[in-house]
């Protein structure tokens, strides 16, 4: 069920850049959700959220600069953290051990010992790390969850997507000292946003119980895209003499235990249409983004062309295999940026720690994911050798139930925990 | 211009299974060629090839199972190789030595050994070794050949392609005995059939005319879907019990001197809809074949959503930007099996032997895109390690022109040499 009136919970919330704006947006819209303090590095930022908190709910919150001051505060049970990629695991290291829950913006890792520390935290604390991986709970990606655990593609045995936005407008902004994407593409080489794709990827293949990554490998191509763009558009600025190390074009294979392979491309400072690129393939079936179509055998039409075998037709035409969720969502009413999937994802959290559910995105999930970035940033550095994922659950993946029965479950058990009442 | 009619050319066909039928009926609607032998191992094939000789042309020619006897035929000048994979490459030095220029069906090298072979026979012969890679002249790839050379795409980055085609019920056929295929599907575990997509990609990057493929690594997924298939359509066969080797998806991703990568994928166990996954990528523009759609920038609308900065529109808007070989062919008469493509392939090599200009898909072309599959096959034996792509022009690709003067030429020449008749 979307929104279940829960008990009041007190949040403080960290990071108030152009992704904060969107995040604090989505809790302010919840009852039963009570923003006490918030926090940017910035003074003018902190104000603003300040000021956004005081007029949606008629409360002052505390204001800071500083995070530890809200970690410091016993009213707040869970931190939600939007800041820069690189501060998202050393304030939710902090966060849990003042006893906090965490809700995480994505991000990738700088290093593996960084995800290791997440892991080992939330073990230690008994706290929820939870990044909130908005794609998750995506509307068409949860239509192909809800297919995937129906079984209609069969056994499965290849996804891919990607994170492929033109982002050279915004990567190529002035403001340097406040663009941590900006830095990172001036000076890393990887997939260094991997989790979109790759979270609801994680979900269909049951990663972390019952299965999980072994191996990848990362191939970078020249970083050409975003110089030139800089050359045209911010002449004469020293930003566009500056050496680019991101390629414009990062392709990923990562191999799982139970055979299956994924396809991660990162593409972000090319002129293109944004696409997540899915798509997912077994042996009954397949689903490509890209032409929003699916061929399931038995239930596609065949091509007109016998040697063509199948025809694509239109995920659109099969309405009934939407997700449950959505579907009440869809009554509800459907809220909140990027087509409603970030309140669904923050709504998941909130509802797992008011009932002290496992998180449907919990800390290994969150850590592997995170890891691919390190990983690839590696496997390019090396020309393009596999390098070993770890196994953040220290093997407890061969026998960890892959049914979760938490509130906004990301597998299928939500028809059976929600779908009759 | 296509099809100019030139002189007579006796040509020795060997190889007559289900492509042999095809690629020898567009031989025979050439009135320029006389097909003077034929040839397949089997007795039953080479007399079906005999008689439809005889049936277009009137003459019954040489028929026999040893294609040596056509070799030691002194008024035969080119041979066309249509056999199993395995056999095209000694069939073809065997040609070569006997002073016949090679057109040579489509497949992958199972050693490098043998592709340095064909490399040094044709060196040492001054013989034409042409693979017949038809794709290389499909219409789509032939508009997307012309948008790049005339920069449409900017400076190309990325490209990708598949050989994405259901063949469970080829495969699964139970004429076990005539089927290598079945018996590569069986025993091997790689990219087994690049060209397809590699071929069209090799020419829009000059690989070989300054720049090259340096090294690549290959990922697969399990392989079930063969045999899942098997154990429904062929119970009780013992076809059913074997074990397949062959990964349902390989997935490779090559790097080019000039920075470029390559991801291909070979596709061919799953149920889903014919495709060869085209996409091309520069700092200007952006296609795909999934979707059948184009964004170039400056030329294609923008989205509606301004975070998604472009928008697709149909390569089917551009016309104008067709080859203007396929141009010609249009009011010449598409002709031939595969969407018209196998009788350009055809005729581009017969014109190049009448002529003696250089064939435009080389000796050094043939060998490296074969290269890829057995170099796929060690990456993937060795866990996806890197394996180095040999330069089989000995250094010469830093100085080949890009710009090769022959007929069918597939480069930026085409329209200088013959756009102006």
């Amino acid at each position: 069920m979307v929104y279940r009136e829960g008990r009041k919970l007190c949040v403080g919330f960290v990071g108030y850049g152009h992704r904060g704006v969107a995040q604090l947006s989505a809790l302010l819209s919840m009852p039963d959700v009570q923003v006490v303090a918030v926090c940017d590095f910035y003074q003018d930022r902190a104000d603003c959220a300040g000021a956004a908190v005081a007029e949606k709910s008629g409360k002052k919150p505390f204001v800071t600069t500083d995070y530890r001051e809200i970690l410091a505060m016993p009213d707040v049970e869970a931190v939600v953290i939007v800041t820069s990629w690189q501060t998202h695991a050393r304030i939710a290291v902090a966060a849990m051990k003042a006893g906090k829950h965490v809700g995480m913006e994505v991000s990738g890792a700088s290093s593996l010992e960084e995800c290791w520390h997440l892991v080992r935290t939330a073990e230690d604390t008994g706290r929820t790390c939870m990044m909130l991986e908005n794609c998750c709970y995506g509307k068409v990606e949860m239509q192909i969850l809800n297919m995937v655990k129906k079984g209609l593609f069969g056994e499965l045995v290849h996804c891919q997507g990607g994170y492929q936005h033109d982002l050279r407008s915004e990567i190529g902004r002035g403001d340097k000292e406040r663009h941590y994407r900006q830095d990172n593409f001036i000076s890393r080489n990887g997939e260094v946003y991997p989790t979109h794709e790759l979270g609801p990827i994680a979900k269909l293949l049951d990663i972390n119980r019952g299965n999980r990554m072994l191996t990848l490998t990362s191939m970078a191509s020249k970083a050409v895209g975003l110089h030139e763009w800089l050359k045209v558009n911010r002449p004469g600025e020293a930003l566009s003499e500056t050496r680019i190390n991101q390629a414009d074009i990062v392709t990923t294979m990562i191999k799982c235990a139970n055979g299956e392979t994924i396809c991660l491309l990162h593409d972000c400072s090319l002129p293109r249409p944004y696409s997540r690129g899915g798509r997912v393939q077994g042996t009954k079936g397949i689903w490509m983004e890209d032409n929003a179509s699916m061929y399931i055998e038995g239930l596609s039409p065949l091509s007109e062309r016998e040697w063509e075998h199948g025809a694509w037709e239109p995920l659109a035409n099969h309405p009934e295999f939407e997700h449950p969720l959505w579907k009440e969502y869809a009554e509800f009413g459907v809220r909140g940026e990027h087509d409603g999937m970030d309140y669904l994802v923050m709504r998941a959290f909130i509802e797992s720690v008011q009932n002290g559910t496992t998180a449907p995105i919990d800390v290994y999930d969150t850590a592997s994911w995170m890891a691919i970035t390190c990983l690839s940033e590696a496997s390019i550095a090396m020309g393009s050798m596999p390098v070993a994922i770890p196994d953040f659950t220290d093997g407890e993946w061969v026998r960890r139930d892959p049914l979760t029965p938490s509130c906004y479950a990301l597998d299928d058990v939500y028809e059976d925990l929600y779908g009759k009442e």
